[in-house]
């Protein structure tokens, strides 16, 4: 139950950190769906490790197989296996955590919970679980094609992208190592994140989402409300301690009067602090939401914590590990986002 | 697929807000409970409208009917079904919204999803369906027993209550009409809200929520994070803009050495930025979490809108309606609370 | 999850024997279906006790009330709410069962899996739960329209129908007591009914159901085949012991030579001892199954039983109960065969 | 959907007959079971094709490869990932299959529903899928310990297995070729599917299993009932066209006084015509069922067919393909009958 995602559209994933593989088996994508998969690597390499200066220094391929699922290039309707196989691990790097609980990670909770776990680069509760829904995501990319998606850095620390994002130019998300689309703004982050990197910290940072070309009517009242699922999607992800769509926490300081959304005769409405949900149901108005991330928890400072025995104990992170999560995040939102609007394309099709 | 919640401890409902009856049956309910139902009327109470000054005058007595499942007082294991009967429906006070979307409501999205709507009230998007969600909840908490839930209004517009969680008295949630725990914050909450009603305008605000007393291990990676299933609860109350769990938003501009909460040799943690929860796992600290809503879209003064013909018209609200939806929110985000708890509970038991 | 039947067609029921009221919920009913209520009531008066001789003498006017979903006598796409009052319960008759547990009744695994169980006419295990059904089916036929089910009584004991259903008149199942539609043959089962009764014993039988007129392509392979589905839901039907489909439990005896649906040129087969289903899949051939009721447990015999205690007590009969259940049963079938059929439509139209 | 089996303990799959690899993940598998790798192995060498001259020749070594879930030799509760290479696929025995839909196959139906379809050796409809199942019921099998499950061959055409299941010693079972623990039975079997595959024909046949050691109490009333749950898993079997459990289609012949199991003081029944199930919940007594199986659709015989433009085309059987199916069957229904159970215990602990 809680390694799939979706309803119709649906993810099932496996795999631990440093496993053989991870992997999935996506269920219910329509078929006769012709599949780009260049474009499905593309996207896992924007989420991959070690694309520049600002992330982790840790180089995996990650590579996608498929074993089922696509014929002649094709959507079959059945079942679509994958696997990416684990090819870098440095297990010897986390050797030293054995029987350590790391501060502000999943190694107490796990252990607690299941009474053994696999300790090696956080076993099931590593983020490289999140390739897996680059996979599924970028599948569902291919399958929405007009609905565009774009996420981008919003901000790190303390430095925000002050912009609308109706003056932002997305194609400007890919060229720079933090993924913001303002330039200036961009410089900045990277700057702080190279500081924050250099003093062996972390840092968090929110990322923007925005889905355009929405038609009405997805979204499925009255507990599977269209940003709910977002919501509960952004939140999977590791890191993830908040989320907010359209005016979000702003709207609750807001009157009624600033607040609602008028309409025009053809349906659309004035302004749009509702992000293009009512009720549930996308109204056709651009669907944008919020994702705070909190820092990493790995830092490459001295800290005390408790091994399996209370006992305390001193560490300190040796692992490769991102200094900023947010960059490399954006991809993942993304993914996640064309996930839930298939599902949801799909479901409206019995409605 | 869309009305029920939950996995286990699930909740099914139906019911427009002008309809005979609203109701819902919740399966999963463990056998051998003994319930207390003037405890579940009490919960009722707490979230009907009428209560005080500052809520909408609508009187409903939100009477719940159990209709299955309990016998000699106790929970048989077999589903439970429960309605609550609408007694004080003014449909004339809505009869002039036939044709007419409402600004910033699902009329419109439900009109263009369905093709055809109960517009009275607004049908089943109107809250009256929280109703039946306070009746699961209350059952939930029966069962809960050990595990407290207390929310609170923690801001009303540009109003927030200032002192942390840990120095509130919880016990005086009830004790004043907006539901703050600190008297010198309610009173200028209940002045901002009386203010905003008499323009006929209504305002948003903020609720948080404590949970404690947790046992470590609840919650279900990778899909199924304990937060991640309350912000999907949340997410589902109307008007909910934003939810954020421990250090929510905040998080994002702090660094990895401020944020981490260090161990104490007992498991337990010194901080607490986590918010109760490691890896979508409870860690025995306190949950606690904060929920936007926007302010009601409903006002009392002439809006300009549009019909189903697209023809522009004017608009004013006559029916009854809050000013701020907020204290009345409380009693639902525990009730949510307490379904979310019951569910990860039992789904723990199986692991 | 137990009071729950179909995936995107829905419904979550509730309700004892002897309780207030039975009733449920139907989600995912498409919107826009003008619903013809006389049309569901008459369903439920087919299976209502106290139609003829041959059945139970309790009268109950088992009367739907629906309480939402509908608006202007269509369907809304909302949940549907229903409810049926439990009038004409006499308790006093199962007074005597308190503390007993009857032959071949579920009292004894309810009472050691709940820990509790409302005794009064077996509670929750009572077929009384079968009108809910009724209802839920009685709206999947009206969303069907082409598709033609046709239940019959193909045996009653030893007395087969002998004749191959393409020489049946459908339109006279209703025309006798016990719901075959070949006269001489319902004749005979009636006279063995009638002596089973005098008796004060009980006796099985069987229902064959015809499914014509649907489109190819329903199904969902691998483990929701539509026979797979079909079975599940007769196998949820009280005292059903068996189903076969196609050429069933002969076709088990059958060589591949034999066995074999030659195809003719427009995709239809020469033969269909497949019974409509190729691969869990729809072929566009009749589908039609048979299913097994063993006799009704409850006789107006002493029998030697135990008690809670698990002292031996000897019990006779007192409540009012069919001698052979198989004519009431054969509503029950269409009425799920309707619910599977709507759920696979639905379904069918996202892939 | 369609490619996941079970609530709790849950199998999704995926993988063609000539695709790269089959495979799937075991969700909600308890955390800590010692996992005999070697036994897994066994029991899909029982399922393998080539083990003797009455199944198919082809040869795989059907070796299992475990990718995540796994730590140490013990299950962790995180998803156990799995797959099977496709190593000997010969796609030229059906490349003369390409556009032609062979007989009482599931060829037509699947390119009917997707317009697409990947025709070698059946693809995903092969019966190659159930070495999956295979996997999933052999770790559910180890964390049943107690429960014991056996299946065996009852019928091949018309020859039957004629003494009752409690005068069989299971240990024979896999003493012959045909699985069936009556040695004179099973020659005579042996026989008969000697001669029809030299006829290049294919017979049917039934497997009957019996599971002992069942707590009282699994099973979820209404619609999860513990017999309807097992039909449908056995109905999912490629060739099965009917189930019965307990008294079957016999007890529909049988009078209630004949039929009652009558109760013994210790809670246990004189007589189990019931099959150790009643009103869905196991009572404690064996469980027993019988699947029937159609003789296998291809045969080395020429036959009749249509290709994908309606042309009448002749074809004969190439491929190396079993006579009777049921032998290879007999492994299957014990692994799913595992998984059933292994799901309805762990619903159990949460009631």
């Amino acid at each position: 139950m809680s390694n799939s995602f979706g309803f119709l559209f649906k993810l099932t994933t496996f795999g631990e950190s440093h496993g053989v593989a991870i992997g999935g088996i996506i269920d219910g994508c329509p078929a006769g769906i012709k599949l780009d998969l260049q474009e499905i690597q593309k996207e896992l390499d924007r989420r991959k490790p070690g694309q520049s200066k600002i992330t982790t220094q840790r180089k995996e391929p990650d590579e996608v197989i498929f074993l089922s699922g696509i014929f002649e290039g094709k959507t079959t309707g059945t079942s679509i296996g994958f696997q990416i196989l684990n090819t870098n691990q440095k297990s010897k790097d986390y050797s030293h955590n054995t029987d350590v609980y790391r501060p502000s990670h999943a190694d107490y909770t796990y252990a607690k919970k299941y009474g053994i776990r696999d300790h090696r680069g956080g076993g099931r509760s590593s983020a490289r679980e999140t390739a897996n829904w680059i996979v599924g995501g970028a599948i569902a990319k291919q399958y929405l094609k007009d609905i565009k998606i774009n996420a981008f850095t919003s901000s790190v620390g303390e430095i925000f992208l002050e912009k609308p994002y109706q003056k932002l130019d997305f194609s400007k998300v890919e060229s720079n190592a933090v993924r913001c689309p303002d330039q200036d703004t961009a410089k900045k982050m990277i700057e702080r994140i190279e500081i924050i990197k250099k003093e062996g910290d972390t840092i968090g940072g929110t990322v923007t989402c925005v889905i355009q070309n929405v038609p009405v009517g997805l979204g499925e009242p009255i507990f599977d409300k269209l940003h709910a699922q977002l919501g509960k999607a952004m939140l999977s992800i590791n890191a993830v301690k908040g989320f907010e769509y359209g005016s979000g926490f702003c709207g609750a300081k807001m009157k009624g009067s600033e607040h609602n959304d008028l309409f025009k005769a053809d349906g659309f409405t004035k302004s749009n602090l509702s992000g293009g949900i009512q009720g549930g149901i996308s109204n056709g108005m651009d669907i944008y939401f919020r994702v705070a991330f909190k820092p990493v928890a790995t830092i490459m400072q001295k800290q005390e914590t408790i091994d399996a025995d209370g006992k305390i104990v001193t560490m300190q992170g040796k692992g490769r590990h991102d200094p900023c999560v947010v960059p490399r995040a954006v991809p993942i939102i993304e993914a996640l986002s064309a996930m839930v609007l298939a599902d949801f394309l799909l479901l409206n099709k019995t409605r």
